[in-house]
């Protein structure tokens, strides 16, 4: 597969310790997703505790994310100019920073 | 107390049909937290692609959120003084809203 | 059109001691930003020391928005039902709180 | 001055020409809070005008935040390891970044 997705031909890679961090963490948000479709399941379910519940996941997601970012500019942005692919690097840091 | 979740004392509860979608967004959601967990499952996975798929579940969840937020107002917030209970429902508001 | 930021049509006005405690909050917001000015005529000023800065700003205004909005829930959203204008007030706060 | 604004010891100074645009680009905030002050003064002013104004130099300071960021991250943080202080420069990042 030539996606996106995978195995990118600059061959910069995720930390292997953080990759398995970031899995337990999603695993942990994906049985909260579900549990929030179960309350979804409910006649009874009241807004706030689902608004509550969405906003407990994205505080979740987050943080993978400050850890995954965290990892990215210790192991590859800050290498950057000495690989000579600083320009790149910047330019997608700020596409994913911006609005964050 | 039988929990923060399920039907909750003052018998207001989110539409059936914005529940509906909240639940058809939410099992995306899913389906898209675990294409993160099979990105992380490879060795090559490259931080920024993990990184732009959190984002968009971060956007796909805050969508969610608008959705059943707005159903909210109009049902439950607009006419909370008339019912009596606008103090508890400003207070679950702002608590929502906060850092949001 | 007489300006979006003066006496509306509808008469809803920001409570008298609230629009005080966000006047105060600004002229204090308003001397921060003059800091960041002034760190920005020096030569030597370092991003990251206006990176905090700025956040901190932002972080203030965003006290002072909570403030104001928390204000405007429960004088002119909780009641809007009854006055009749509940959909306009939905529809304003849901463009305020996107992407908030 | 010792103060953490100024001078720091490292010597990583903002770039003259984006220090220049942050400096204008804070001119004109500072004329935004201003114009917010006055709606403040006048009695009939409407929450969600003062909200919509908030919400707009919020956006205002964001994108200068991300000019500086930028250039902080092209200037000072992808050559950090060549200069050998990327330990204190991923931790300045993510301090700024977290909850942003």
């Amino acid at each position: 597969m030539t996606s996106g997705k995978g195995h990118a031909h600059h061959g910069l890679k995720l930390d292997t310790a953080v990759r398995a961090d970031a899995r337990r963490r999603l695993l942990s948000i994906r049985g909260h997703v579900e549990g929030i479709l179960k309350m979804l399941e409910e006649d009874g379910t009241y807004c706030v505790d689902v608004l509550k519940q969405i906003k407990a996941v994205q505080g979740a997601l987050g943080r993978v994310g400050e850890i995954v970012l965290r990892s990215h500019l210790a192991d590859h942005v800050v290498n950057s100019a000495a690989r000579g692919d600083e320009a790149r690097v910047v330019d997608e840091l700020m596409e994913l920073l911006k609005y964050r």
